[in-house]
């Protein structure tokens, strides 16, 4: 077993029934063992679906299906494994796949092409249906309202707690629900084929919006995190709304402009950053968070490439774990970027402690300080590249013993 | 003390005198102490130098000195310090540079602007002038024709083993002779102000062909290693050649299509592979090396950044470091690379074993026989992404404890 992360959260929100959906997990030993490891989510009928996923070349067969039948209007299903990716398994990784919509939508009773499927865990070993087929059929036979952190226990892999955030809002005087799981990730290059995320609400919206909401957030999110979010061959973020608050009278969302539409993309956002943050929170071997913000910079994506350069630097990250304050590397992290950057203007703050101005030495730096500083769990980098305006913001662990201990020998 | 690499040489060439040039070290204390930390070369007149530099947005005061004085036609001297990379350090960065050229020239009766300087160790901290002044005189006054490995030494930061490397060949029935040193980097990024590499010459070349050659070989050597070589605040590779194999008789080479051409350049960039290797062999914490050949891509840079994301990734170097025929892994970097590749094509090889082909396991593939292939001490890894006939080879070292223990707690 891992050791549980530092950041673990103490309690768990309680997560209420959300009307329209229900959920329901079972043990199919496909890799592990003594634990839950399948996933199903059933949805109402006019369920819409909205997703985001990998840009690796090599995507996995869930995701190619996925990708493909997002373009479907509605969605009644999602099944998730965890302990195999069903990532370069070729024709055979496909055939699962199909099958396993296949037989989702027989016994839920609607189109294969209305089941969202996701898997995580080890890639280039086949998925071997045989072990799906009992599950689908438990799970079916056992959806139930709660509790949800069900689920987000199932598809942990080297995750070292679940992850779930919830959210209530009111819109047109009713209370809509916004409930999210995911599951973590890998340090610094994602773990296997890593990260998923599903947020379900009751919610009345119409898909496109919900598209356009996820698509937008996302940039600040998950793909904010030093877990190279864009790189895994799974990567998967889907987002159901089962549309159930229209029975209670809640006018659905179709428009852009609607002023309402603030108030459930503030509370999806939130979710949103809360997942990825738990997910970088529990990033292999962390023992200290990071939050890296570049300012005057040409472009937010030049701030951004910035920022991820120095967070998953592997010297800033030994850094960091080692509780030295070493700005220097910070200076080589923003100079390999290749962004634009004024070395003579460069400022770099620790927490409040100015340790560079105009490209050298801060004359306020002080080493006993700074050494205080970062014994703190969470360190706060600021770096001001003097060429711009614009800034961004990302999350990243530090780089320890025990990534090298977890990873060295996962697979064996 | 760092641990010695396993791939440390058991002896070293034993490198004779170079007509035109002499060197010498000295212990100034600028960091490390009990040992020699500077190091000058001297060139006799007509001595002409070609380089290359780091291509960070935040090089050091000595690299930003050496691009300017690579204009000038003539070189007559080289200084070198460790300990201290004189990199973000500001308007003082910059008279220490200036006041240690023009020390040197007056020490040696050249122009300032004929001396280059490289400097390498910690960043952001003031390279004080006055350390350097008494070694400059010391050395100045004690100019030797041999031994070079003296000046290897003198350069190292947590190199485990000094990086040397000699020829010899024939040009016009006249011996020449190519000597190079290095200084290693750590392992993934640069350690801090990494790379330095200086290669010296009789032989009789114009600059401006020096510099091309130069150009041309980095590409395959200097920047195919995995310490990420265009990122460091120092990087720095100069050649100097002292011409004076002309006084025994060979035609100076002017011509880029001069048949004899073929025969120097062939030596240099094996000197410059061999000093590349070796750095890389000195990776910080080093346990295994990898070979990594990319074929069937779309170009050679893509190629190269392929067998880079490879290289690279955190996870293939654990898996590497753990014995581990982690296929998997190689597959999810090739997809974050972002380069042109076929899933469904990809065929990948460790050692003579092939271990996926078309985009899943392969056929033959046989865990007992990878396990023991796992434990050679270098691993080949071959990759087909399946949509061109271009290829690139680069090397990189594994993640280790080792790495971590070295980092986590350098700079104090």
């Amino acid at each position: 077993m891992n050791k549980i992360s530092p950041f673990a959260p103490s309690k768990y929100p309680d997560i209420c029934e959300i009307s329209g959906m229900k959920f329901a997990t079972f043990a199919a030993a496909i890799k592990y063992s003594h634990r839950d490891d399948v996933f199903l989510a059933s949805f109402c009928q006019n369920t819409v679906a909205a997703g985001v996923f990998t840009k690796s070349k090599c995507p996995s067969a869930p995701v190619d299906w996925c990708k493909k039948i997002l373009a479907k209007p509605y969605a009644r299903a999602l099944l998730v494994n965890s302990g195999n990716a069903n990532a370069f398994t070729g024709k055979k990784g496909e055939e699962t796949v199909k099958l396993s919509a296949q037989l989702v939508g027989e016994n839920l009773s609607c189109k294969k092409e209305e089941v969202f499927l996701a898997s995580t865990g080890v890639i280039g070993e086949p998925l071997i249906a045989e072990k799906l087929i009992p599950a689908i059929k438990k799970c079916a036979s056992n959806l139930k309202p709660t509790p949800l952190i069900n689920g987000a226990k199932a598809i942990m892999t080297t995750d070292s707690y679940p992850k779930i955030a919830f959210a209530k809002i009111i819109i047109d005087g009713q209370e809509i629900k916004i409930a999210g799981i995911a599951k973590g990730a890998g340090m610094i290059a994602p773990n296997m084929a890593t990260m998923l995320s599903f947020i379900f609400t009751d919610m009345a919206i119409s898909k496109n919006i919900l598209q356009q909401l996820v698509e937008t957030y996302v940039d600040e999110t998950f793909n904010s995190i030093s877990v190279d979010s864009d790189c895994s061959t799974s990567d998967s973020l889907l987002v159901f709304a089962t549309q159930k608050a229209s029975e209670r009278g809640v006018r659905p969302i179709i428009n852009i402009n609607d002023k309402r539409l603030n108030i459930f993309s503030l509370a999806l956002k939130k979710i949103m950053h809360n997942l990825a943050l738990q997910i970088v929170k529990d990033g292999e071997g962390i023992s200290k968070l990071m939050k890296i913000s570049v300012f005057g910079a040409k472009s937010r994506k030049s701030a951004k490439k910035i920022a991820f350069s120095i967070g998953n630097s592997p010297l800033v990250k030994t850094a960091i774990a080692g509780e030295d304050a070493n700005w220097g590397r910070v200076v080589m992290a923003i100079g390999k970027a290749g962004e634009p950057a004024d070395r003579d203007k460069i400022s770099i703050y620790f927490g409040e402690y100015e340790v560079a101005r105009k490209g050298e030495i801060s004359p306020l730096y002080c080493e006993k300080t700074l050494a205080k500083y970062m014994k703190n769990p969470e360190i706060d980098i600021k770096v001001n590249v003097g060429v711009g305006d614009k800034s961004a913001t990302i999350y990243a662990s530090d780089l320890t013993h025990d990534y090298i201990s977890i990873n060295a020998d996962y697979r064996s």
